[in-house]
């Protein structure tokens, strides 16, 4: 790396778990960060589920990244898009400000790049069935299926007709990972509990929530048994959950899910007829796929998209580019054959790491010293956790333990870890009033529905 | 009226404050209530324009109407887009629920009726403006001006070209009522004070805030004096107030003001030129027009579009026609020549008092006995009150008192009688939380950009 005469320049993409770590742990190091994020607010992904299922309001899971980093003099955060990435020139292009009269792209240089983009969801090729069936990684999808979730009930006090009513109160959940298994669970449980004095015409405890997953079993990445109480507990609080299982069509009315063959079924018997469900509400909770700023880096890809990164997160031939967070694609250090998982605390880890790195070869740098040799990432798995609802949640204790458990020691150490790792003493206060709240009033806090299907034009009906 | 042969039904349409207050007093009267309204919440309007300033989130000030009226088994609440009334075959017909497969409106027959549907902002006619300027009437309208609000201070720090950052930095609101000049304090507060250390580029405290009214005061129905002050409170905040000033054309880039004539111009000196204010930012908080729904009654208009009711607030060849809140348009009992002013209050009594006769006839019917006669309708004015800014409000105590004050005692007086007049125990609570909070701590807690002008098809940068 040629020695920059001006104060190096550390550009940082992505305002998530791994983009905040690396411009934190950049805080006392002498250079110029600018993060870049087409949002405002870095989001706290794992409690968005409980955005979309009304138990909490966004602001309560999102915080300014401004405010964030509003004391780190070193760090200026821009609301940006960035349109592509020119490894050679080492420049950052990002889109014109929103509103701007300038309509051209700007071009930032960099010294060092933190790419930490994200991902997002895939839908395997078939992107028509987006708006059939939203997906759960911003606010704005999380309000999207909160209301989708809330009208439905609302349409099936209207129905007249018996069938139409069932179709309204059908709910289908695709991909049986944390996310969906947390969505499915919440949904029957807000069926069964919190909405049932409210309505006149439907018994909103007739609700049907199916949850479909493609492997043998939810939670594929928990120990087989954890995955056994996980759909135990689903299936407790009503929920249909089907495994090996494929969504193979969607449409406004509803869903095919193909059925894996029995064990039993002799080999030249055919495939089972895939089943028809027709359902107002699907959820898409499966499949991820890269940013597209990780193809304009130029170098290898997995099949997801994500970057296949070196050891210590640099990529191929650009020793100054690092990938941290869900786009990069590393096996752990202690385990070549396992992925590091695409979860919060890795993405944590792993901006952090890349922060040591640049600091230490920028330190060298700065007192003429040739830079260190570079640590490779090195993993540490402190567990997984996910609640299916009330006092009901799986786990698996990590830092080398493996200890599995679940029930309600293991819900209550799920609310306390989420808690911990909101960004704000003021989220976490509110988070935690809205939880005993509801745990002890069987209400949600946020039942709102705010879309723009309604005519912004039209009229509200009352002041 | 002739004596229905089933229980009989009463519809409201709305559930605001006077929808709510008349479903409410009709509790133990023995008839079926279907309360339709377009939105599944009943929203706080007052503290609207804390959503818009991101002090508060939507779910504070919203409440589901359904949980409202759970325990009231009379009441059915209905999500319901109402197309037209027909006071002659006494139906209410209903636009089919979103995504119902039966394509035909539904008619719902009643015996009373109550016509709660309020008001929304009027552009005077230029509802090409309704882009350019976003009024704030509903939760979306509140999300879309906060976003608009911070993508300014976003879009000027990235801007590069001072008069960009000007153009940015400058916020125009349209309208000197309570909604405009709280609107206008809070934007210029959080200017000024809380976004000040997050920024590198640009001073938060050089933003512009116009706010133009056209009567020659700001709360023109306040008595003078307080005007006065709220002017003076205003400018000590930074903005700058446009008395006798009309908004003449918008555009995207900004707006033309005509300030009014000095008082000392000669007769034949021409008008001053209009005055060109660059903007990226124009709010609207001027004029209301009533839903339209008013016109399918047949009966006359005020020129707002608002019903001129009867005494009792029935209308015109109906009795059984009531029309309650924003929406009525009636004389005071006791000043004959001072309408029922468009606040919240007023719509409860509204509310409370279609109720009342409703009860009464209903009582005497199922007796056997003539109706008794109706008393007219009585506003009790309680007073009026504008919150400015940190420790700055102004009001009139009424109850016949006509009281002034202003200042930290009318200031603190305004948060109480708000956070008293939530509905539920539980926003109270974080409502009053998020107040102090941001009194001690300089800090806005809803500070989301969310937005479907983002491409939502484009992945998250983070995860």
């Amino acid at each position: 790396m040629s020695t920059p005469q001006h104060r190096p320049r550390v550009i940082i993409i992505g305002g998530g778990f791994a983009g905040l770590s690396a411009a934190r742990g950049l805080a006392s190091t002498p250079c110029d960060i600018t993060l870049l994020d087409r949002r405002n607010h870095h989001l706290f992904q794992p409690l968005l589920y409980q955005v979309a299922t009304a138990a909490l309001s966004p602001a309560q899971i999102a915080a300014p990244i401004r405010r964030i980093l509003r004391s780190q003099r070193n760090a200026t955060v821009l609301l940006a898009d960035v349109s592509s990435i020119d490894p050679q020139t080492r420049v950052v292009k990002i889109k014109p400000a929103p509103g701007d009269a300038a309509a051209d792209e700007q071009s930032l240089p960099y010294d060092h790049l933190v790419l930490a983009a994200g991902v997002t969801h895939s839908y395997f090729g078939r992107d028509d069935w987006a708006d059939l069936a939203p997906g759960l990684k911003s606010v704005e999808d999380a309000t999207a299926i909160r209301a989708k979730f809330l009208i439905a009930f609302e349409a099936a006090e209207r129905a007249t007709d018996p069938y139409e009513r069932r179709y309204h109160l059908t709910f289908i959940v695709v991909g049986g990972g944390p996310t969906g298994v947390e969505l499915a669970g919440a949904m029957a449980e807000i069926a069964r509990s919190i909405l049932t004095s409210e309505f006149r015409s439907i018994k909103t405890e007739t609700a049907r929530v199916i949850l479909v997953e493609a492997n043998e079993r939810v939670l594929s990445t928990y120990p087989a048994d954890l995955s056994d109480r996980a759909k135990r507990d689903l299936e407790s609080l009503g929920v249909q959950v089907l495994t090996s299982s494929r969504v193979t069509h969607i449409d406004p009315r509803g869903v095919e899910i193909r059925i894996a063959r029995a064990p039993d079924l002799p080999a030249n018997a055919p495939d089972p007829e895939p089943l028809r469900v027709d359902a107002a509400t699907v959820v898409w909770a499966a499949g991820v796929k890269a940013s597209p700023l990780a193809a304009s880096l130029g170098v290898p890809l997995d099949k997801a998209g994500r970057v296949l990164v070196n050891a210590d997160l640099s990529i191929p031939n650009h020793p100054e580019i690092f990938v941290a967070g869900d786009l990069a694609s590393v096996m752990q250090h202690s385990a070549p054959s396992k992925p590091v998982p695409g979860v919060a605390p890795a993405a944590m880890q792993m901006g952090r790491h890349v922060a040591r790195v640049i600091r230490a070869e920028l330190v060298a740098l700065s007192q003429g010293q040739s830079p260190p040799p570079r640590p490779p990432f090195v993993y540490t798995n402190k567990g997984e956790l996910a609640t299916i609802g009330r006092n009901k949640a799986v786990g698996v204790l990590g830092f080398g333990l493996n200890f599995p458990f679940a029930g309600f020691f293991a819900w209550l150490f799920w609310a306390l870890v989420h808690v911990t790792y909101l960004i704000g003493f003021r989220n976490r206060l509110l988070v935690m009033f809205d939880w005993v709240w509801s745990y002890v009033f069987f209400s949600r806090g946020a039942r709102l529905i705010t879309t723009d299907q309604h005519d912004r034009a039209a009229p509200p009906q009352a002041r």
